[in-house]
């Protein structure tokens, strides 16, 4: 379900290296060349042609493409270029940094990603800044915020089998229900069921809540007011990503290029973190509802080597 | 600074093997053997041990040491041989099943085992429960203890080093004392600097916090009718717990028995999650507190193999 095309026989990493080293040397960069090699590798192979890269030119390839490049080329090259553990990182880093708008990068990172893969950033997380995803997330956030998304990042949820406790699903599913009615949204029972439960379970008590109470979740979260209550909002998006990833990206997707003036944050984001996963499911999911290739959306609202970038991660550009 | 005292040259696991399989033959079970084997072989050898019993006699050793043995000396050695992660995970379990006066031992296992350790119990949680510590801790908790635990036992701690933020840790001492000046014992901001901070940065905050205000934290956590308020002497205890465990786990030790009635329970939690790690400073505090030598006082309260059992890994059978 990854978008990534890698070439069935690869140059192997040194060649990689030495190319790369090429496209920096001399006046001005290639792109091109940058291009027609990092988006063609694997999480492994580019962790390789980095290792070799410093053993044989005694410098770091992320360092040398921050140096080369800019603006939002050079955000997606070197997201791309990082290990997902090590980009959810640096992803959850910025997100705490620039608070608050982005405290929905923090619920994606929680709710997208399997119990391992929170684990790989968070230790990178560790390495990297010396301190733990959590402190900043807690540190940074306050009330009802701070308690979701808290409890949404720390919890290593249980994540190894399908099977699920239906009379556990029932019973929370009437929580959900009831909280909800009593508008309350941020209740703790709210926050532990959403946060601490498998996913298996989470979508469990949704379907439940479904079949007792004659209506999919998302309606009780509406709020009266159209719609511009953000922690309403986050909670939504919350059960989206546990539920239907998918759908929760295509609508990041669109928000990004939409509206007027492109959000490439957020679009370098998704197609940087789910190239390797299930962009070309997103792909699908976008084409559907929006009656228009990604691809096409996307090429519309961006240019130049960021566009022939992100069009190569979504698998475009050797079809 | 553990007290687990191995030969020089252990038998190999095969003769290991062997040696408890005939402990088990026959009429009865020689618990002289046992005790002359199991507290006398460090992690790996135990679970190398465990391998090769199951591989040669088809059983698993545990359940044949479940069968075999009764009562005190068989949770001893149960405990014991069980990996650090299995163990700290099935005292978690029994915590999380028989509430509320053992969420103590959620506390315990949150605050002193480093990140890694506490990953692993967390692992072997998920492997033999299907779901996860956080769950059910959250699920059995409410109100407080909910938000201390839950935020104590989740959080991915940072313990990559010992460097300190001073600027933060003035910060955070005076949020302590403003709080618990308030009597705000169980507010976020408690809360969050106790179980998001890395060790070394709640150490400093609370340095930080006797210097501005002269004296220890503890002082401002003592409940005005005589130690009674169960909030306040968990919040002690975590303090106690990230600061100083060698003292928390002598005052357990001391608590199971010096009173009426030993807690056999406690007893053995303690002398068996510790007597690899710090065992041996937790005998000199306790002999330095109480005047007595840890062992003679647990051979005063104890009898027969259990007896035998824990003064083995105190070390003190073979001195």
């Amino acid at each position: 379900m990854a978008t990534l095309t890698v070439p069935h026989q690869a140059p192997d990493a040194a060649e990689d290296a030495e190319q790369l080293r090429k496209a920096f040397s001399g006046w001005g960069t290639n792109e091109a060349l940058i291009i027609s090699i990092l988006p063609h590798r694997n999480a492994a192979q580019r962790k390789l042609i980095r290792e070799v890269y410093s053993s044989t030119y005694g410098e770091d390839l992320l360092k040398d493409l921050d140096d080369e490049l800019s603006s939002d080329f050079q955000r997606a090259v070197l997201l791309w270029t990082l290990t997902p553990g090590e980009r959810d990182a640096v992803l959850a880093h910025e997100a705490t940094k620039k608070w608050t708008s982005s405290n929905q990068v923090i619920m994606e990172l929680a709710c997208t990603r399997s119990s391992a893969q929170l684990l790989d950033a968070k230790a990178a997380y560790h390495d990297r800044f010396k301190k733990s995803i959590e402190e900043d997330v807690a540190h940074r956030t306050t009330g009802d915020f701070r308690k979701l998304l808290f409890s949404l990042i720390a919890c290593h949820r249980y994540d190894g089998g399908d099977a699920v406790n239906m009379t556990l699903a029932k019973q929370e599913a009437k929580i959900l229900h009831e909280k909800f009615e009593g508008k309350q949204f941020a209740d703790d029972e709210v926050v532990r069921i959403l946060s601490t439960r498998s996913k298996s379970q989470v979508n469990a008590a949704l379907n439940e809540y479904k079949a007792q109470f004659g209506h999919e979740i998302g309606k009780a979260l509406e709020s009266d007011d159209g719609g511009e209550d953000k922690f309403l909002w986050l909670l939504r998006s919350t059960i989206k990503c546990l539920t239907r990833p998918e759908e929760y990206f295509v609508e990041v997707i669109h928000g990004a290029i939409a509206k007027t003036g492109t959000d490439e944050g957020a679009l370098t984001r998704v197609v940087a973190t789910r190239a390797e996963v299930d962009l070309k499911v997103i792909k699908e999911e976008y084409q559907r509802r929006h009656s228009v290739p990604l691809a096409k959306a996307i090429a519309k609202d961006t240019g130049g080597d960021y566009e022939n970038m992100l069009l190569a991660l979504l698998g475009e550009q050797d079809e």
